[in-house]
């Protein structure tokens, strides 16, 4: 028996170009990139939803269970908030987490117009958003979501990811989320390329590259999802050089993983210590972190009618932000190899500076965290971007961080890097990208920034 | 302030050229590889080590733990050997499992002789070897060990592995181990190059990877941790083509991961229901699988003067074994995304075949795993490769298999690979295994064989 095959190429040849080419693509044929601030709003003011506080006794079919104090759903989908205890060796600590063990997709479907690439998006309410409506993936479903726990309609365009032909996708990996908040959660990041006619509903539109690049410098025009889409596509040409090589890089990064310790394990919410609960919060008894809290989501019209949900809500504007240096013409950014309790494998390469500044403004200054002072001192024409962004807004209420790109100096920032930390091109961290669990979301959010940005020749700096 | 950098290119040119060479020299410097069998056969007859099978309550330091039966030691270190409790949607289960967080050093030593790489390979005795002394990488560390729990010996050049010049770290990976039989388990696996004088102890020979490849022929000769150390060097050649690109196949890979459901919680082993335990094992009540049991390693000379441990004896020889079969001319082997309870991440590549057949002997011959009577009843002429090989002999009793690489055709193994499997290059396969958690301990061990015989010029088939 004989049967005809056919070898490709190891490496498919055009991806990267081709998504450059779209990123240096300032207009799209379906919407004037000067017109999207406007359409995003025109679907803010008419989505007709209002997001009200409420007590955790008005969470419909949500309920604190009567053996673990864990917050649950009666169906048993979704999520649940739980408790964790981490040790590591400089102490331990317990906390509220959000359990949500199904993988979901977060997609944007890619087609050509005009021989460029063009992404749709779509303009989504998601109730923690500080703004409401973002520029959001053509598709985020929780397994929860198409398989209909919500009771809600279908899902839009889902179909081109559940079972996409291979030869199309442009991007498919787990990539991890917020492991200060999250036990252990990953969603699959898709680009997916389709040819033929698919029509694009009211609150989605065909953008280039280079008009969501233009979004990305306004604040919380962006979601999150999108961006962590964005940062895992093969966008960044390869550097010819690099301050370490790719081996070299992985090398330190398996010693970091390696040596740090941390311990955790699940625990009954209702056991945490140092956190108390009233009728509105779980909380910290010194208010730090977070909290966790309730919303009413009324008059959501499009998916389902209404809901209620528990969310999370730090407690202060983050700061997020990359050093980043040039040398011998290339540039590099300053990682961290940061670890979170609610990550599956100890520690991935975060951002410089990763924090909410009141949580430690109460601390002498030699306290608080590395590189900090630097970035929030740095003179304004040092600061090559500075917007405004928020998490995830079905899970996060007003999480918004300003994150930051900073060019920084051998004073503030040497060369040889610290203890924990090593300097790595876009490229590394693009490469990176591509498989699980190296770059964590925030880093991720700032890669997008940085590899749209240089695909597209767009500088920087304002 | 001015600092001198220096960039590096991204990738770091002659490493897998240098490794090539070293697999190509069939003779090394130090001694000859007709000789290296009867080297350790003088360990073997020399280390004057005894194991003895002793009930538990002739466990010096070990014992079950009253509220959880969890068989642990005094000192809180080694492991722990706990309950597992998994749930797969086609059903659950419960196991004993051991747990060890700790990531130990699997670490070989390279260096050049007369311009060829040679690494530093040990005759190393383990309990669980069925021939108790292998071949072993040069560092066999758990941190138990560098920080004295032993209350042994220092571990002979173990600071070379500590903090390596990482200018001169060819790998350095996290690689996972038997997910059947390991809760989450990883080691640091790496090869460093050293330069200057570096005496070999009487334990110890420099080996060409040719000798290593001529070793790996011979049953039993060659460790398990040897072999993944190799595996995670990247010793392969790029192939031209594939059947599927190198971001097709991770788009599988993700959804394989996506879309497969394993959850798993760790329980107390006295709990653990389809088992039972007795004075000398616990064991399932239809004896399938695996046993925990205890063994005296007495007058083992060299790191402690003998010692008691509990260890995991599988309950038969297992099958592993990749079919292979060439594509317009390229090799391909046929992964498969295995589930196992263990792993980190719900699925790895793994062989086409991995089973005890013993397990499954009482099924019908359709219920019995895939390809494995393809396997079990190729021609001799089609057996590329057939050795006996045993995993860790420091945490497993006997636990050898028949590790096969087989030719096979369209009838048994169709191009068009079924639901769950994968062809994939041994280029591909290497590729992979330069990261964490895509590619599991068995197929590594084939990966090595591959690799080694390929970059040497060695012909599989014997």
């Amino acid at each position: 028996m004989t049967v005809e095959t056919r070898l490709v190429p190891r490496h498919r040849a055009g991806t990267t170009e081709r998504l450059a080419l779209s990123a240096a693509t300032p207009e799209g044929v379906h919407i004037a990139t000067a017109d999207v601030p406007g359409w995003l709003d025109f679907h803010r003011l008419t989505c007709g939803t209002a997001i009200r506080r409420i007590p955790f006794a008005e969470l419909d079919h949500w309920s604190f269970a009567p053996d673990t104090g864990d917050l649950r759903h009666s169906s048993g989908k979704f999520f649940t908030v739980e408790g964790l205890h981490a040790v590591r060796p400089e102490g331990s600590w317990q906390q509220p987490i959000i359990v949500q063990p199904e993988i979901g997709i977060l997609g944007i479907l890619a087609k050509e117009f005009d021989g460029v690439l063009h992404f749709l998006m779509q303009a989504k309410m998601e109730p923690g958003n500080p703004n409401l409506v973002q520029l959001s993936p053509t598709v985020q479903a929780t397994r929860s979501n198409y398989t209909k726990a919500h009771g809600g309609a279908e899902v839009k365009y889902l179909e081109h990811f559940l079972d996409p032909d291979r030869e199309r996708v442009l991007t498919d990996v787990l990539q991890s989320e917020h492991g200060a908040w999250f036990y252990r959660k990953r969603n699959r990041n898709m680009i997916v390329e389709v040819e033929g006619e698919v029509p694009a509903d009211e609150d989605f539109r065909w953008l280039t590259l280079g008009q969501i690049t233009a979004m990305l410098r306004i604040d919380n025009a962006v979601n999150m999802d999108a961006r962590t889409v964005l940062a895992s596509a093969p966008l960044a040409a390869a550097e010819a050089g690099a301050l370490a090589s790719d081996a070299d890089l992985l090398a330190w990064f398996t010693g970091e993983r390696a040596r740090q310790d941390i311990h955790v394990r699940r625990m009954p919410l209702r056991d945490i210590s140092g956190w108390r609960r009233d009728e509105h919060s779980v909380r910290r008894e010194d208010d730090r972190f977070f909290r966790v809290v309730a919303v009413s989501v009324e008059g959501a019209g499009r998916e389902v009618a209404g809901w209620t949900q528990p969310i999370i809500e730090p407690t202060g504007q983050g700061i997020v932000a990359f050093a980043r240096r040039v040398f011998d013409g290339v540039p590099h950014v300053l990682a961290h190899a940061r670890v979170e309790g609610g990550f599956l494998d100890t520690a991935e390469l975060a951002p410089t500076v990763q924090y909410v500044p009141e949580n430690y403004a109460h601390l002498p200054a030699e306290q608080r965290p590395p590189f900090l002072d630097a970035i929030l001192s740095a003179s304004p024409d040092r600061v090559r971007y500075s917007t405004v962004l928020s998490e995830e807004g079905g899970r996060f209420l007003n999480a918004d961080s300003r994150y930051l790109i900073v060019d920084t100096d051998e004073a503030t920032t040497p060369a040889e890097a610290p203890p924990g930390y090593h300097w790595v091109t876009p490229g590394q961290l693009n490469w990176l990208a591509g498989h699980s669990r190296y770059v964590n979301v925030q880093a991720r959010t700032l890669l997008a920034v940085l590899t749209t940005h240089a695909a597209g020749r767009t500088p920087l700096s304002r």
